[in-house]
Parts: C-alpha cells; structure tokens; sequence
C-alpha cells in the first residue's frame, strides 16, 4: 500500500461504497467520482448528484481549503483533498475548472488516473482538450463536456442543485472514447437533468463562439463603452434599466475563466467578431446618413431573428 | 355645444365625474385624463391608475379598434376614441407612441387641446420632443416624460399595471412648463409608482444614447451576426442559451418603435457608436495578438464595473 500523506489522500474516504450509479449493464460495479474543481460548475454537479443519491461519494478536489471545508458541510462531497493525487482511485474524474487548468489536469493524469478510470471534463471550449485528452494513454478513457449553462456569479456559494435542469449538455468523443464511457457519460448528464447533444470538437467551438463567447465579449465591451461615458456620473447608474442589465450581464463572468476561454478559441472568436464589426459599421453607416429604409431592413431582420429564437426556445 | 360625432368624440363619456386626483392643492377641480397610444407604455398607464382609482375617468385614443375594444373590455379605459380630437376636453393629455407619432400629436394638439391642457409625453427621446413642446401656445402646459421601463414585447396585449412599479420616471421640463404641472407630472408618476427625477432633455438625450439605445444597436447587431452564422443551422439555436438570450433580448424590440428613436437621437447614438467601435477593436487587437496582459486589463474593468452595478442597483 502507498504511503498516505494528509494532502494527497482524501481526508474521509470510505471504500467499497454504493457510489454514482448508471445503468447496471453499463458499469458493473460500484464507481467512485472525483470532482476536480468545486466553483459553481463543479459545485452545482456535486450538489446535483447528491440530490439524486445521497449515498453516492463524492471526492472533492480544490486547492481552496475555504471551498473544501464549505463543500463537506453542506453535505456536497464526503471526500476532501487539495492534491489531484486524491482521484487515483476514482473510477470517473471529472474536470470543472479554467480551461487552461483543465489542461494541465488531464497532462497531469496521465501517472495518476487508475486504468481504466473515465475522465469527462467541463470546459467551455472543446478543441484544445479533446486534442490533449487524445494524448493520453490507452488504459484512460476520456470524454470532453460542455454543460450550456453558467450563471455570472462565481465559485462555491453560488453553487446550485438546479443548475443543469433542463440544460444542454455537450458530449464531444476523443480517441479515448469508447461506448462504455459515452453512456456513463451520457447517464451522469441524465442524472443532472441535462439533455445531451453529441458534437465534433471544431463545430461545438465554432457555436460556442457565436452563441456563448462572442455574447460576453459585445457585453464586455459595452459595459466598458458605458462606464467610460458615464466617467463617475452616478445619475447614468439610475437611468439604466432592464434593458442595459441584462444586455451587459455576461460581462460580470469571471475574467479569469473567461480569458482561458477566449485564448483557447481564438481564430473562431476572431471570425466573429470580423463579421460583428462589419456589420456594426454597416448600422452606423445607415444611422449617420439617416437611411431609414436600410435601417428598417436591418433592425426588422435582427427582430425576427431573435423573436424566432425565442418562440424555438419557448417550445 | 360642439356637434359630436362618432368618430372625433369618446364613444362614452360622463362628464363631471371624480378622475384623476393629484393632491388637492394641486388640480383644483376633478381633471379628466387621456391617453394617446394604447401599446405597451400607454396600456400600462391606464391599467396602473385604474387599479390605484377604479372611479377615475380615462379617453383611450387609438386608430387601432381591436385595441380599443380590448381596452375597453379590461376596464382600462372609460371611453375610446380612434380621434385624437377626442382629447379636447382632457385636463391631462398623455402622449403614449412612437417619437415621431408624438412629435405630430403635439403639432395637432395646438389646435385641439383646451385651455390650460397639460400635455405629458412618454417618449424615449426628449429633445426633440422638448422642442416641439416649446412651440406650443402660451395657453397649454407641456412636460417631457420618459419612464425608464419596458420589455420586447409590443402592444396592449403585453400591458401590465406593474409595469412602471419602482421603476426611474424621467421629467424633463419645457417652456411650456410652470410648478403646477410639474406637481401633476409628479403626482401621476408617483401614483403609478415610479421614483422621479428631473432632467434636462439634452442630458437625458445623451445618457439613454448609452445605457439604452446602445444596448439596443449592440444586441440587434448581436442576433444578426449569429442569425446570419447560423444560416439555417438549427443546433446553433439548441446550444444558445441564458447568455445570448439576455444579451440579445433588447433585439426583439419593436423595430418602429426603435427606429423612431434612434432618428431623434442620432447624434449622440453615433458618437457612442464610435467609441463603442473603438474599444471593440481594442479587444480584437488583444485578442488576435493573445496579448494575455492587455486582454485581462479590459475584461477585468469591464466586470469590475458591470459587478459594481449590480450592487447599486441591488441596494
């Protein structure tokens, strides 16, 4: 047996437990989970699948002893630790981080992951970790993830049970993908209350940035554009309303996560944002010369674009 | 006594009844109140002060007769009118419709209002209006108005008597503009529950530009290049969720209605378009450069300030 040290072993870890539990036929015995990263992403999966199975144990893996003591008292791991060391006996390792930190999780695996043991990751951009879960040794398995869902408030206190209801969740097979650990995937994301869609890597990040990344850098920046106009002029703050809020939420993520995002979906983002820019200068041409036909044409198709969205959405 | 026709007279209408009531030191005698456009903003006032005084007589004046019926129907109104004629005996003349529609209404209340009249509009753009105001006869009062709500969704059926509950009622006086009616103004903001503050229609011009009519353009501009990457691909839609929902909403407004606006604020639309454009391009540059530096400097700001917003928006 190896030596156990206080930072590298879980601090409570019971063995031979009833743990997360897929269809009997796909995993045959009791499987244990890791949850690396306990922010609001891994933070709500914890709570989530404790909702669903209070006997299930959870080992939780954060470098934030502050998170570590908060997660084991509100009863959303029974296992603690600071190392990643502490998911070598996990039989699922899941990866809720930064995506740069993700990365060098999965490098990181590779010595410590027990054969066999699935990694799923749930990183907002696909390409760059499917590509480093490809690297890894043929005893691991590994699925890359994408839940659709974040809110703009961050870490552990803002952690949700509810959070995947009814919520997309993105599967993207690797080279270590096989079909015993599609479906463990696929049920821990029913488990949740996730629907899950099956995408390539290059065209999830190729949506996201449309949908998701190109959304937050427009909200950024108008929140930048505004507070710069308003130069510490409070009454600016009392005249916005719903409106500005909820145009300019995103821009309150986390810059940390999101910066990790960005620089991992670069040429995509750099694409869209060719495409916005040309067409924000296309409105302003039309407003400047008072082009009240060009004008129309424009806001009406955005109109019913974004009303079309929402009749598909509400369906 | 005037002819009356069907037409240019409330379809009914008791005269000398109790209506609207300001503080008696105010209004000295019961006032009679119309409301010119009976879309979202005009609907809602009338189902706000009915709720506040059932007893209050409203002229609902609109050339839409379905809508006048549905008024009629859900007790908002008292008496309907597809003639703004029909407000020549209103005490308060409230404009509820698109800028430019306002701007005519005003030019024809010269003639139509009676002596005295109060005219108070709830337009989203105030200088021009303003000046419209400021060419009225000596014998009419006039008050820029602008409540600092709404939502995507256009037209009585969306109405609601909550809609201006603790929001922001902008006031913005005129030449035509002396205590009385600025207590009436007051009066009937505060009874529909809004906070009011006074503001001088270029100022008021200048801030909306930026934290509403920006948003506008960012969010429209927003749906159109994701609308036009999707190009029919439906799985873009299913992986969209809470963030581009939000970030795009404002794009589903009314585009008449934000088309109006927009034409009576352009230069100040078109400034903040340019310093928008700036700093987007900013970002582009940091971004294709993965200037990691420069690129958390900005992010880091942004959401400083959009977080610093929320908590004063929460206090």
């Amino acid at each position: 047996m190896r030596p156990q040290t206080a930072d590298d072993r879980p601090q409570t870890r019971e063995e031979d437990e009833p743990a997360f539990n897929p269809p009997p036929s796909v995993v045959r015995r009791p499987s244990s989970l890791a949850i690396v990263g306990l922010g609001l992403m891994g933070g709500s999966l914890a709570l989530a699948l404790k909702e669903k199975n209070r006997a299930q144990k959870i080992i939780g893996i954060t470098r934030n002893r502050a998170t570590l003591d908060a997660a084991l008292q509100r009863g959303a791991i029974d296992a603690a630790s600071a190392e990643l060391s502490a998911a070598r006996d996990a039989d699922i390792i899941v990866l809720a981080a930064p995506v740069r930190a993700i990365l060098t999780h999965i490098h990181n695996l590779k010595e410590i992951a027990r054969d066999g043991a699935l990694i799923l990751d749930m990183g907002s951009t696909k390409r760059e970790i499917v590509s480093a879960m490809n690297q890894l040794p043929e005893r691991l398995r590994a699925v890359g993830g994408h839940p659709m869902c974040g809110k703009e408030s961050a870490g552990f206190d803002a952690a949700d049970a509810t959070l995947y209801q009814d919520k997309i969740f993105v599967l993207t097979p690797t080279a270590r993908t096989n079909e015993c650990a599609l479906n463990t995937s696929r049920a821990l994301a029913h488990t949740i209350g996730s629907r899950v869609i099956e995408l390539d890597a290059e065209r999830h990040d190729e949506i996201v940035a449309a949908v998701s990344h190109l959304p937050y850098i427009v909200a950024s920046n108008l929140a930048r554009t505004a507070d710069d106009f308003a130069n510490g002029d409070e009454m600016v703050w009392e005249i916005a309303s719903n409106g500005f809020r909820d145009t300019t939420r995103l821009a309150a993520s986390d810059a940390q996560m999101m910066l990790d995002i960005l620089l991992t979906n670069r040429e995509n983002i750099a694409d869209l944002m060719r495409a916005y820019a040309r067409r924000f200068g296309e409105l302003a041409d039309a407003l400047y010369a008072a082009d009240e036909k060009t004008l129309r044409a424009i806001l009406e198709r955005a109109a019913q674009s974004r009303q079309g969205f929402n009749r598909k959405s509400k369906s």
